[in-house]
């Protein structure tokens, strides 16, 4: 098993005696890990002499307390993940260590989470930059990796790096999907049976938008017709945006000129799914 | 002359080469320098054996424009001081450097900013901790100094580097005074020489608070009443606040019981000084 530090002193300690010597990596996760962390370490490992996996589950970032309450946990099993991947320390802090007192200072993202996510989950990305920016400074890592699947999270903390001249290295990591096309996802578990037959909607419906572009269509309103028609109209599937935004501010687009992300949120159930592609003309 | 980088890339180059072998220490100022400055770099040399002062007029931290405008810039002036004082290496980045676009993703200051400056100066500690991050992100200092005469900045930054989990050590440096008491400070030199013998007011009221602390006087607004009757009813004197805060979280206390920071700003004709005393039960 991978050592583990549970406060910021005890990890500071132990990545003292790396820090200099090896190229040292930083995957940031919420746990419950799956084969598409398992990319991220693939990737960190790839690159780093020395690679920190983070396991926390961030209040801040939770916009519904139910989802906060509901979000798997699974340590042991994620230290056991860790082992098999080579990662070579886990930070697993409590929200006391991370969070003393309620933070006064945080960071506050504008018009790249105007949009997607953002819109319909407020301070998520607040809390998301808050506490990635806490990793940052905690780790002091050469390198960090963030998946794809959350383009908007990856697009922000891009622009969050700039902003603030973070010296970590961001590195962008490609979506895991199960073999009928649904991205991996922490929350995929949550799914009966039965949601998970229905849950490939989405993906699908970004396909078809993909085929869209393919085939030449630039206008957004046509576009988003098509892949909007792949959702399936049951009641347990509720759209809750499909948008095509630019890959880099976020902010929608009425016709594709440049690169685009075209991001789509679905509920299914109780369940709130995301993806997205990537298109560039 | 101590070497000048203007250019992220080159600071971060030229810091590499001492990072490791000595303690690096960081003095970030807006130029202008005065004995107040020269006694923070004092502190960081008696500490660390590379010190870096950053000369940078934050456009982000004016609330008012013609502020921005006007306050003085004195580069030559400020690198033959900095020679003087035996600083090794002096940041000067334009505003572009600082910010080659809007900042997307900003530091926000809550509860420690909804008073004293923070009320009568809208998102100026949102600059002022945006861009201070920024500035320990570039430097990586082992110790910052900050002077106590901005005890509301201080404090903020305080809160900001343990809310962010920022490794770079703040200290607190007193401030320095003219013989009659006034605060040193960059904008000193705007006032006439009527205007500078009013500015004298506003450390008379701080030590008539002290005064009535030292007396046993404990209700704020006895304090504040005593402190207020010596700013003298002349027009070019406004007296913008006084207020009896605890000395952390920089909340107004009804009575003091605790540590208590006594703040005001007073307005000397278009000029506006700030001054405070701290007072320890």
């Amino acid at each position: 098993m991978p050592p583990v530090s549970e406060r910021v002193a005890d990890l500071r300690g132990r990545l003292a005696e790396q820090r200099g010597s090896v190229v040292l990596g930083l995957v940031p996760t919420m746990g419950a890990l799956h084969a598409g962390h398992g990319r991220l370490i693939e990737y960190a490992k790839r690159d780093c002499g020395f690679v920190v996996v983070t396991i926390f589950v961030n209040p801040l970032q939770f916009d519904r307390p139910e989802d906060l309450d509901r979000y798997p946990r699974t340590l042991a099993e994620d230290l056991r993940f860790c082992d098999r991947a080579g990662v070579d320390l886990v930070f697993a802090p409590t929200p006391d260590e991370m969070y003393p007192t309620a933070p006064a200072c945080r960071v506050h993202v504008q018009k790249l989470a105007d949009h997607l996510c953002g819109r319909y989950r407020p301070g998520h990305f607040d809390g998301v930059a808050t506490v990635v920016t806490k990793l940052f400074n905690i780790v002091e890592a050469d390198r960090a990796y963030f998946g794809e699947k959350d383009a908007q999270q990856l697009a922000i903390i891009r622009r969050l790096s700039r902003d603030l001249n973070i010296s970590t290295t961001i590195v962008g990591v490609p979506t895991v999907r199960e073999p009928d096309g649904l991205a991996l996802s922490s929350r995929n578990q949550h799914l009966s049976a039965a949601e998970r037959t229905l849950a490939v909607a989405l993906y699908q419906a970004l396909c078809e938008a993909h085929g869209q572009l393919m085939a030449g269509v630039r206008d957004v309103g046509l576009i988003k017709e098509a892949a909007g028609s792949r959702i399936p109209g049951v009641p347990e599937l509720r759209l809750e945006y499909l948008e095509i935004v630019d890959s880099e501010e976020m902010q929608p687009v009425d016709e594709v000129k440049g690169p685009v992300c075209v991001a789509g949120a679905l509920w299914v159930g109780t369940t709130r799914l995301i993806d997205n592609i990537q298109w560039n003309p």
